[in-house]
């Protein structure tokens, strides 16, 4: 009866180390986009066995943390309220989006030389398909432009968010209003242009 | 004699090694982001201690073969006309800016790989100044909004224009158009936005 009464135990003690490691890992890469396995196992009180055991490689460890924080994030993101004005809804979208990721800025420079060309993106499907789906009500409601796809207006709108947060990050660009900017310059992206208004334009 | 004379000889040999590895640094990692110092050296027909007395890891070769593409690349954007509606010339860059970056995705891609964060950007600070200084003008001339900083209107073209190109080379986006409504993007995130002219705003 010991045996089988000692293996819910280990698989309880497994799941207790590798929250324990996943932790540590978004503790540790969120200090230093560079921290390796040996930081990592020390912050979270394992041995390397015990590491390597739950997460083969580095890269399997930092893609974990990224997948904590996502979720964590789409808890934030899933209070938003959708309804309304598609325009306020996107504002409110790209400036809570942009608190998200300038929190995780060290772990996403960890996964983004960490993982492969474009995983980065492919695990923010479900942020990016929210606001896919809003551009898309905003386009039926005619208030936002038809003229471009949806799915390439949604792309531009996370890597305006991406890019400017590394900028600031990297201490690149000044992040004072810039949060507030890019969900201007992301409005701007989706708006209606002022050809369709009579205005003058560059065409 | 013989000594002196064998020195610019071998100092021309060096130049012409070192010629040889970066266009071949610049073919291998145009076909595959992930090619070897190994292969490298192939392409070239150099050895490895002549690859590794020219360039003493991947990382700087890298470099070497993006500073290249670059160089070649401003020879092709100097010859964009500056004068003009900004309006036309910043879509004139866009779109010339776009050939480039699809030309040169799979070195990009690479260098985003093995280059510290940031440092991709930094080696395109020419175009960018070049991108900058016609907002500026056309901040003054009132064809470009004024209420954001130019440094920060420029830095986000560089991210719709690098990551549309790069979501196109993952096979993420499809590329019928793209260049064209990358160009109407940039436009719209620089246009005085449409509550200037009187019409209804999400504000």
């Amino acid at each position: 009866m010991a045996h089988t009464a000692a293996k819910p135990a280990r698989r309880a003690d497994a799941r207790h180390n590798a929250e324990k490691i996943v932790q540590a890992a978004v503790a540790c890469l969120g200090r230093n986009a560079e921290a390796s396995m040996n930081d990592i196992a020390r912050e979270a009180g394992v041995g390397r066995m015990t590491l390597y055991g739950h997460f083969p490689s580095r890269e399997a460890l930092v893609e974990a943390a990224l997948i904590r924080l996502l979720a964590q994030g789409d808890e934030v993101l899933e209070a938003v309220d959708l309804s309304g004005d598609p325009r306020d809804v996107l504002r409110a979208l790209m400036e809570s989006g942009w608190l998200l990721i300038a929190q995780a800025a060290s772990v996403l420079q960890a996964a983004q030389a960490a993982l492969p060309p474009n995983r980065v993106q492919e695990l923010h499907a479900k942020p990016e398909q929210r606001v896919h789906d809003l551009i898309r009500r905003g386009q039926v409601d005619g208030v936002f432009r038809a003229d471009i796809p949806a799915d390439l207006m949604a792309s531009v709108l996370h890597h305006i968010l991406h890019g400017v947060a590394g900028d600031v990050a990297t201490g690149r660009l000044d992040p004072t209003d810039a949060p507030r900017f890019v969900a201007q310059m992301a409005l701007a992206v989706c708006a209606i242009p002022p050809t369709h208004a009579g205005l003058p334009a560059a065409q």
